[in-house]
């Protein structure tokens, strides 16, 4: 990600520039995470069991690829100022991607543990949508602040998106 | 990809799942290119500039997590049978994930040497297309022998997508 490796970070495939920033089970998964609304160093780890300076790389970066943005904020019981990190909208583009992937893993791998699959719903109806496209319900265009996850495994409530980083 | 790592393998999240087993650069690049038609070790080896041992790796865990399969073939200078690699049918309904980090890569990231951005089309009319859907122009359902990608940096030709391993 930092920097071109063998030509496919700037080269003319638009894949292979993807490839490698999201090339990478960690960042699909944080920005999984991301675009589910987490956003604090802590709420990642607890969430990925991810060891922290692999968390802290990752994050760098998604930082410097543009997909997250540092925000600080104070904590709650005080103490010093930490950074959150929100989606930028390229971080947000990110939905079709995750989609894509949660279609293909619904279809093409199983759980170990049976579950009702995952669906992205527009949360006004409950009625599942694809990215970019009116609610089959509703007939109408589905803002962002409508659109949430259900994960059947952790209740059956809407999650919406993750706020974006306010410009 | 090769057994469950951390939960993620067969969790009861699909994008988690799919992130186990696509979560690799090369992952994504050797799929993208059998996707493209590329079949054969050493086609794979020169488009992709990688190491053998890494390639034969990649295409080792794309066969056990079922996106790929091991077909032989003799080569048409004689010789000892060989394999080539094609696409399942899981490896063929990766086209929505490859299209979703297209658009995004079209969108969020640049090419050194400007090029007309790559797109997905049906081969019979060349209007860019979405995977599923029905072609804009034509109205109609697009099969697959039908979709091609365009890769403005290498010509001009619709580059019709790479036949399935015939089961």
């Amino acid at each position: 990600m930092p920097g071109p490796r063998r030509g496919t970070a700037d080269g003319p495939c638009p894949i292979g520039r993807a490839a490698d920033v999201l090339g990478d089970r960690w960042t699909l998964l944080i920005m999984r995470n991301a675009t589910g609304g987490t956003a604090r160093f802590d709420e990642f780890k607890a969430e990925l069991d991810i060891a922290d300076n692999v968390l802290a790389d990752r994050l760098r970066q998604l930082v410097g690829a543009g997909l997250l943005a540092r925000i600080p904020y104070r904590p709650e019981g005080g103490g010093r100022t930490r950074d959150e990190y929100r989606l930028t909208p390229a971080g947000e583009d990110l939905l079709p991607v995750l989609h894509a992937l949660m279609v293909w893993g619904n279809t093409h791998s199983e759980s170990a543990s049976p579950t009702r699959p995952m669906r992205l719903v527009h949360s006004a109806c409950g009625q599942s949508i694809e990215p970019g496209r009116r609610c089959p319900h509703c007939r109408r265009p589905v803002p962002r602040t409508e659109t949430a996850w259900i994960r059947p495994w952790q209740g059956d409530a809407a999650q919406t998106l993750g706020a974006a980083a306010t410009p």
